[in-house]
């Protein structure tokens, strides 16, 4: 018999779907990746993920039948005892969907299904920035500002697998409207769309670099472009980047209060921004946080990138091994 | 050899310290109190914890020979492993002090130290409100507001032990100077300081109920006074409930979307007002938490009343007996 060395780690995000070929030391050896629009169910996505596995399978030179097993990052809560889908935030159609026996029953091989979040701090416990660490935060930042609890050297899901939405704690009561409906909450002050907001406020104002970046660049307005505004010295763009940092680190004193944890690991699409909001992050936290348990944490930017997900994914097949 | 059956249960307050003696089924059968003003160090509560002891133990036929154990909760950060009180909140002279090995030195029994708001929440687990619940968290309403988790039922003291700080999570960055420094901490919005502040306010306006109570009273300006003005049908004394109420229902509207516990159980003094500002703590609770996770939570008062920090530092040197 073969001996199994490879699962596959899926990232399933709003826009895109990817996948990669995980070793057993968390390297990411392969990847493949396909746009997730369209998906009005599972059938599209299990179709999707299905071909992307032969074609990782084939380039390292196994069969998908050699694969130790496939775990799925889904973007929402996710039953992982039944490996249900209770719902996708960015998108529809995917009610209480059984996708771990669905992917079973079409890949023949051991598959794992978890809310993204998690997946993310795993990977970094696991081969990145949080090895070894038994009191864990994980916030990733993006559309959506999503968190995940390390409690004891284990992933804390709490009474009903919903536990660690650190966006949704309110940093702002009388703040942005959030699409959960409440007021002010982390991520309705520095998910992307905020982020895009204020930008929008700074170019009506900005005669600048903000300006002259848009207007040449043709696209859309992003925090990326927001974040090349900043290094090049526009004011307005820091100073985005400094209220941004400012909300992470007045949300993150209180949850620095909360469960005095060793490490915070921060991740996702606007990570990239790091550098811009950093100072303004560990400063808001330092005057939030108590003294004790601000001088016990550390935190910091993840180390895996992109690939966290998936390298997560692939270690929560490899926990249901034991 | 005599059964050891009763525990001293020691809740050192920063006004009076009060002890109880708790029976092994987690009872209280008599107290003592004394007042804890005046002391500069360990000295003067040991030589009045010493006395109490003797008292309650000849009220109950029984030598301090033969106690189970005295377990004592301090109103500050403490280390559990070596009975260390860090620091205390509102008395003075206590920096680092090694009060369990003093006390077992004194008393000839086993000695436990915690602080007290994660005996609060102990007592109320063991026989109170959050029995048999394994992810819970206590509130405890008065001057400070205090915290603690309880996690995979167990106390979670986090990476230095200063987890559980509910009162020092931000609900209002514009909001009331906290005591630690920040702004808008739940401490600094609700603490007993925010109520009577609240108060005043409502006293240089109004010409109803709360001024003619106020009056009658000859005393200071209470959360008490406040409710009874309440009772009487005071708006304003109602608005101000209305108020805490909100603020508690934001700051546990956040820690519900983080843990996603079972159960939130408060107590306290001020929770004598818990008619007054429920109501609005639930309103507010709802309208933060995300939908999965505040279906799973109930948020009750606490069972023991004031005898809930005694009960937890009785159960608290049982845990040391395992």
């Amino acid at each position: 018999m073969v001996r199994r060395k490879w699962t596959v780690g899926v990232d399933f995000g709003g826009t895109n779907v990817k996948l990669g070929l995980v070793t057993d030391a968390g390297r990411v050896v392969g990847t493949e990746r396909f746009s997730s629009k369209g998906f009005n169910g599972p059938g599209r996505f299990i179709d999707g993920v299905s071909l992307a596995i032969e074609t990782l399978a084939r380039s390292a030179g196994v069969t998908p039948a050699q694969l130790r097993g496939v775990g799925v990052g889904a973007p929402g809560p996710v039953d992982v005892e039944d490996g249900v889908v209770h719902s996708l935030v960015n998108v529809p159609g995917w009610r209480r969907v059984p996708l771990r026996r669905l992917l079973e029953r079409r890949l023949r091989c051991r598959c794992a299904v978890e809310n993204d979040a998690n997946l993310f701090l795993l990977g970094e416990w696991h081969v990145g920035a949080a090895q070894g660490i038994r009191q864990a935060v994980g916030v990733t930042l993006g559309t959506g500002v999503g968190g995940a609890l390390l409690i004891n050297g284990e992933l804390y899901r709490g009474t009903s697998g919903a536990a660690g939405e650190i966006g949704h704690m309110v940093v702002h009561p009388y703040g942005r409207r959030c699409g959960c409906g409440a007021r002010g909450c982390l991520e309705a002050q520095v998910g992307t769309a905020a982020i895009v907001e204020m930008g929008r406020g700074a170019l009506r104002r900005n005669t600048g670099g903000l300006r002259a970046l848009f207007r040449k660049s043709q696209g859309p307005l992003t925090p990326a472009l927001i974040s090349e505004a900043a290094a090049r010295g526009d004011p307005a763009a820091r100073q985005i980047w400094a209220d941004v940092g400012r909300w992470l680190g007045l949300g993150l004193g209180s949850v620095v209060n909360l469960l005095n944890p060793e490490r915070i690991v921060i991740g996702g699409g606007v990570a990239h921004a790091w550098g811009w909001f950093y100072p303004g992050l560990i400063r808001a936290l330092r005057a939030q946080a108590q003294r004790v348990a601000a001088s016990a944490v550390r935190v910091v930017r993840g180390r895996l990138g992109e690939e966290a997900g998936i390298v997560g994914a692939a270690v929560s097949v490899w926990s249901g091994d034991r």
